[in-house]
């Protein structure tokens, strides 16, 4: 299979490595976003998040906390983004990855969410709610 | 402790609670910044990512396919964002809460980065990429 990051996992890409377990790799993310931007990358290949199952997203997600805690010590951030792209719009390499992002004051990285809450009903809630709840 | 989150987790404060296990609650987020958005909150008060242990983090993060696997068979999005907010600029509840954002098109989420490839040499990437190593 050409996957770019199965190949990095296994070294035949090289990449700058921060940190490897059992499960996965950790380089810098070549974008750089911010000064430290981390990619933590799955050593099995899975398309995305919706592929992993229960016992495998435990093993492969365990060791953010400790590669977070990494970043700040180097960079003594004030804060940090964990980010899971599944499909669109913003999922381009389609094998699964965290990206870690410390954050620094204006550094131009813009996450930006809308509020609902003075337009959803109680009934709208529940609604979805309820939807989601049929379906596990 | 004055937690909001802790309670919503011990049910003192109502929520639209979608699921459930020994670990977490996930509830919809009041400001559903897209139709299903959700919270996965820890039971266990930890300020943030920062303060879990791995074997936590392992137990907190397994249900996190499961539950986005349920919001899109509920909705149907085009994909969708899990982001983890950590310290500033966006973490406003001192509580560890994973957003799960399903995505739709034109849906009033921004999120946006810099590539900085194109400015970064090669001894800044070492540079970095051993100012972290040397924190583990």
């Amino acid at each position: 299979m050409d996957c770019i990051f199965c190949k990095i996992a296994s070294g035949e890409i090289p990449s700058y490595k921060i940190y490897e377990d059992e499960n996965i790799v950790a380089i810098l993310d070549i974008s750089q976003a911010t000064k430290g931007h981390t990619l933590v990358i799955s050593k099995k290949h899975y398309k995305n998040l919706y592929d992993i199952n229960e016992e495998t997203a435990g093993e492969i997600f365990k060791v953010i906390p400790k590669i977070a805690n990494a970043i700040k010590k180097a960079f003594n951030p004030i804060g940090l983004n964990v980010i899971i792209n599944t499909e669109k719009p913003l999922q381009t390499v389609f094998h699964f990855h965290i990206h870690i992002i410390p954050r620094y004051f204006q550094d131009g990285v813009d996450i930006d969410f809308i509020n609902n809450q003075g337009n959803t009903s109680k009934a709208e809630y529940e609604d979805i709610r309820n939807r989601i709840m049929k379906e596990f």
